[in-house]
């Protein structure tokens, strides 16, 4: 198995290959045989590349379970999540088991695929912190449920969680097997609340290849925070010592389950598309002149003396110079069938990850008067404090719980 | 883009380059970049690889709609096909549109992908044989609904249609991209009916890689029809000229959503497990002795005497000597979130190819005492019959519709 360090190294060794293509299918040939380590100072799945399948779960602690069955469940995660991110089975004797009188450990899908990419980011939710646990005055400040937003059409089947499991790989089946071997482990200590799949079709790394075109057809990543800045993640990404000890090094997620109304938008016109972007949908060029990864230009007009971009559009509102603050996004596509009256069940799973939630807070609220809420509606959401990374020997609740 | 012919050529161009999961890895990078021929005596999908992702698609004609909206429905499906299928926009222009005043023919998320080894292919359900379209006499007397089986617990809304779209693709995004293009041609003419996704981890071949895992963690697909045996295809798949001529050189699609109870399952016994299915979990092997692809001697015994596979085996009631007949089954994996009691809705979306769907009748009745069903439930069901391939410069509903 190798064991390339993240997406720098393979990046730099697949520089000068050829057209985007060419490297598009070796680095997918590379990714399924890549697996990325799983102990170190955060946890996986937050700056490792987004590869194409993704398996996002929420689970509730189970009515009666104690604070050590959470003690147990997360030491429990912990070796399995770092046998299953090396490729290996979620036990020794995994599928095969010690006897033939049990079940065996591992369900056994995976057998004898690599780790294809796989990284499983474990976080815990608000409601952790209630009065089951003992665990009141550990909830760090920020961790606290979104408020609801102008135009929130949200599910209740679809929102929350005690505890999370996000799983990434370049295989369907590689992190649906993850997941699901987890949730087995946590069988009467906790219970999943509801699960979601999502796929993507690039690396969501910027240096790589193509930024991903999400289901309106547009570029969706373009000016993204780089993951091979330091800084940048330190003021914008990992949370630092300033509240809970425990969760330094950690960060917080935001998941939103993004509906589009993709039959509507099909019907839109290509000039209303980029106006409501505010980025043109070949290039992903902003509106306001330049390349799809030059600075957006947002006092630039056109021939008119009229502003060059919307005062409403999408871009113009998430812009770092409009809401005075700055998200690492980490975006899926998704797609369950069809709804009641004949429409794609299809969106975005958007994710974040920031240091606070206010952070997407604050973008969301910039966001009311988006052009695009008119074609999306927001029917699932969560935030849940990813725990820190940890060294080996030690377990993904440790800190939390001492 | 290359265009390699198949399977078969990549399969001995591989050949030999190490083991499993090495080569597993450079084939993904391989198929990333393939394309299939869209003319041919038959269609694509039923031979052809499968490779990780299904999009799967019933619609109904609206209401209204007259038999030359099917005509040239049928057209326009077929000039998008034979362009997505070589990696292109769904027309000319198409993401770009051909003036900022109209939406885009093309939705745009594939832009920039190549084919991915994406595979369409069109059916037609017995319901568009009623009364409306003035088909009756046309229909071909093996295209009639399914029985109700035993067990049979089927939601309508997962049931029949009058047209099918069947997509394959190694890149999920691409796979949904070219049934959302489709489904958004028929706008006005036909209606998607209901819609699902599946996945795989490696080729279908049986010669390539590894035989595919189920999400009961057993091989499926060891005893399948071997697709390059043309004579076993004319046997088993391809519809002769004794039916309705139009159909001659199609097949039969019959799709299945078979939801497993895998919870149930996980925490069965390894030994149980296996008798239930008829073989080893971990090798695949009959439990009748011998390899993966050796021969089931269903007459085998142990060393007590007794029958080595029980008599309700999985692996014994679908075997060829007891059915008397075969298929050319297509099994993907689906997971669709969790149901409203929190166990995963996940299982399998069968999907087999065969000249008559009475081949697929025998199979389910003889499975009626099948050990495996109380860890399945039958949820959805649809057959279809599948257009013949066609030259170019004809549409896949001229000889249907002449």
């Amino acid at each position: 198995m190798l064991g390339l360090l993240g997406a720098g190294g393979a990046g730099l060794a697949l520089g000068g290959i050829g057209g985007a293509t060419a490297a598009s299918a070796v680095v997918r040939g590379e990714r399924a045989a890549r697996s990325h380590p799983f102990h170190g100072a955060h946890q996986q799945g937050v700056t490792t590349p987004a590869p194409d399948a993704l398996v996002l779960a929420s689970l509730d602690m189970v009515e009666g379970a104690t604070v050590d069955d959470l003690r147990e469940l997360l030491a429990d995660w912990t070796y399995a999540a770092s046998r299953l991110s090396q490729g290996l089975e979620v036990a020794e004797d995994g599928a095969a088991g010690t006897s033939p009188e049990a079940p065996p450990p591992d369900s056994g899908e995976a057998l004898g695929l690599d780790a294809a990419g796989l990284t499983i980011t474990i976080g815990v939710g608000p409601s952790l912190f209630d009065d089951r646990f003992g665990l009141e005055d550990r909830r760090p400040t920020a961790l606290v449920d979104l408020p609801l937003f102008a135009g929130d059409l949200l599910e209740a089947a679809r929102c929350g969680g005690d505890l999370c499991i996000q799983a990434c790989a370049a295989d369907s089946q590689v992190a649906l097997h993850a997941v699901r071997n987890l949730m087995r482990i946590a069988f009467g200590r906790a219970q999943v609340r509801w699960l979601q799949t999502g796929f993507t079709h690039a690396e969501g790394s910027a240096e790589r290849a193509m930024t991903p075109r999400n289901l309106l057809g547009f570029k969706d990543g373009s000016a993204n925070l780089r993951v091979d800045d330091p800084e940048h993640l330190a003021e914008h990404v990992w949370v630092g010592d300033d509240d809970q000890a425990w969760l330094a090094g950690g960060t917080y997620l935001v998941a939103r389950r993004i509906r589009m109304t993709v039959e509507s938008w099909d019907r839109t016109r290509l000039r209303e598309q980029e106006r409501v972007i505010g980025r043109t949908k070949l290039e992903g060029a902003p509106l306001t002149g330049g390349a799809e990864r030059d600075d957006v230009d947002l006092d630039a007009t056109d021939d008119t003396g009229q502003p060059a971009m919307d005062a409403n559009a999408h871009v113009r509102l998430a812009h770092p110079s409009v809401t005075g603050t700055r998200i690492l996004r980490r975006p899926f596509n998704y797609v369950d069938g069809v709804t009641s009256v004949g429409q794609l069940d299809a969106g975005l799973v958007f994710l974040s990850f920031q240091r606070d939630p206010e952070q997407f807070v604050t973008i969301q609220r910039s966001m009311r008067t988006d052009l695009l809420n008119e074609y999306i509606r927001h029917v699932g959401s969560a935030v849940f404090a990813i725990l820190p990374g940890i060294a080996e020997g030690e377990s993904l609740g440790d800190r939390l719980l001492a």
